[in-house]
């Protein structure tokens, strides 16, 4: 077994630089712990991109990311580049990683931190003990479909998209719903709009298909409308959702609001070869630079990492046990605190701090 | 002013035909105070049309709705016709009837009732005083675009659906949303995913263009997972939604759930002749006939029905104001049900005759 990690990292925009650089101080302790030495490459993306090179995303930094079998990348975006054509803001660089990678499979645990849940917009019954993944494709359906085009018409103008999706790219992303479920509740909905949509109708007759070879999983199936409802009405219900890319763009992030802990949360886009890592939360412009951010999504983000690129399972659980540690250490960055009386506000290096000590004791 | 108001009534499934008759007799009570006769024609629809004449929705009734000024729905759909090929099933009733009576506007009220607030899964102070108007466009988009077909590859099967939007449509709606939010707090939040869709693109850019007729409303755009995020988060902060097809499907669905008071909320289809009431809630085919049905979302869409299709802005005021004064009496079907010791528990037709009872004092 290789003795050496290798990773590339994306900073990006805003936070971006902030949050990454504590997060990879974490996969650097954790790789000590464990006897693996470290290598990291970083490159601008997005925004930063943009003003260096005039593209979000250069050959060179995607070729970075080719040779090794994890990037995580921070954050981008922000409003000095949302005037620039679409193919030259920074979110092309975000689509354009993932379509070059594969990267067809998006991981978005929404949990709950027992500390942080009095901050949530739903009752503490409702959210209490909450514990999904929502497995998202990602780079198929309307965002990549074609034709896509603006035309003109005798009577204006007429834009169309395009939502496809074909047999395969169905089955690989459930049955990678499937795998996960199987390491956890075994339950899994599967997302769609059968009930108006072509596309739909074949996601669920070949999600139905695929799961014949899983036997130990229970599956169900439900409308987009009805789970946009049911995420409100009792997320509980829910282990694995299971869902094409623009519907779970929508569901995720609603997902991900009801936890009260948006700041909090990573995420993981796999393919067949590389595998990205990075916070949910954006690049929050108005904070950037100045020590502030929470990094505790890219750290949680790091430990997606450990778990299902860098083969080390252990380290993963370790990081999770140290930011759960941390927060009921008190410590907390100003967009999670809540009590002064009992917390200790910190800023984003302090909280860096605060968890590699939980892991290097 | 013609003397005679006439209506069709299409009851359809499950709870349709109690909470329909419920609301016929509201709608009876203030015609008669207002000097006006009622005449109804009723037809079946969905599921109930299935089973008589083998398919959803008839020529016959199809033509009735186009001879009046305004149709009540009920519900339509049951698990029965589930396994029915998608154009005889009972929601292509509400597809047809939207597309062939041209209702591009479906309109949402979204409001609390400070009785039931307690019943939201969200805090008390997020969703106190909420009150949006989500205007959904719903003639066009995913929903109607072509091509749509499942096709077999060299490697399986292949699903395509058409997201297509033109200047007219987008234009009709956006005037709309203006044209409703005069009246209220003059926010328009138009709501695409414009830093991914071409079609979302060519929706904001035309609703941009619309807005210069109407300098006193206020515009703003959101994404459409952050306005998933937002709804949640702090839904106050909306007046008036306007969005497409699809998002508007899913988004209203959420927005309903908020508010607590999904059994409550009535909803309109409007189209340049024709229009369309219905409440929001589906068929519930588990209570059907039991004669247990909330019938107050029925009732509310008549009160919809004399503001925005009879010409009877008053009468619509009162049936708003006796549903209030009946919830403050404490008459609550079993779905609103809280606290036994201060509320009455009643039936469908007790809950429409308390209505009743303020209507004709
Ligand atoms: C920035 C945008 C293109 C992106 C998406 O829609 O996929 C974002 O919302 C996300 O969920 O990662
Ligand atoms: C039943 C279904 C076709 C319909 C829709 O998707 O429009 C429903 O969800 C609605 O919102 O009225």
């Amino acid at each position: 077994m290789s003795v050496t990690k290798e990773i590339v990292v994306l900073p990006g925009d805003g936070i971006g630089p902030e949050v990454t650089r504590e997060a990879v101080n974490v996969l650097e302790t954790v790789c000590k712990r464990h006897g693996y030495k470290l290598k990291t490459r970083s490159f601008d993306v997005g925004g930063a991109s943009i003003d260096r090179y005039g593209r979000p995303l250069t050959e060179k930094a995607l070729e970075a990311c080719k040779e090794v079998p994890a990037v995580l990348l921070g954050a981008v975006g922000g409003d000095k580049w949302n005037e620039e054509p679409k193919d030259k803001r920074p979110e092309a660089a975000l689509l354009g990683l993932r379509k070059e990678l594969g990267l067809f499979a998006n991981l978005r645990p929404i949990t709950t931190h027992q500390s942080l849940i009095h901050s949530s917009p739903l009752k503490e019954e409702i959210v209490n003990g909450v514990d999904i993944l929502i497995l998202r494709e990602l780079t198929g359906g309307i965002y990549f479909g074609r034709p896509r085009f603006i035309e003109q018409t005798s009577a204006g103008e007429r834009g169309v998209d395009t939502l496809a999706y074909e047999t395969h790219e169905i089955e690989r992303i459930a049955h990678k719903a499937f795998e996960m479920a199987t390491d956890r509740n075994r339950k899994v909905t599967s997302v769609d709009k059968s009930n108006v949509l072509d596309s739909s109708r074949l996601w669920r007759r070949t999600v139905i298909d695929s799961a014949s070879q899983w036997p130990e999983i229970s599956l169900s199936h439900m409308l987009v409308d009805n789970c946009a409802m049911q995420l409100i009405r009792d997320p509980k219900q829910f282990d694995v959702i299971l869902t094409g890319n623009m519907f779970g763009d929508i569901l995720s992030d609603a997902a991900a609001m009801i936890t009260g802990s948006i700041g909090m949360l990573p995420s993981a886009s796999i393919g067949e070869k590389y595998a990205m890592y990075e916070p949910v939360h954006g690049s929050a412009p108005d904070i950037a630079g100045q020590n502030k951010a929470n990094p505790l999504a890219a750290i949680a983000s790091i430990a997606l990492m450990c778990r299902y690129s860098l083969d080390m399972p252990e380290a993963a659980q370790e990081i999770e046990d140290a930011i759960q540690a941390t927060l009921q250490d008190g410590f907390r960055t100003g967009d999670i605190a809540s009590n002064p009386s009992k917390e200790y506000l910190v800023d984003t290096s302090e909280m860096g701090s605060a968890v590699l000590k939980h892991l290097n004791p």
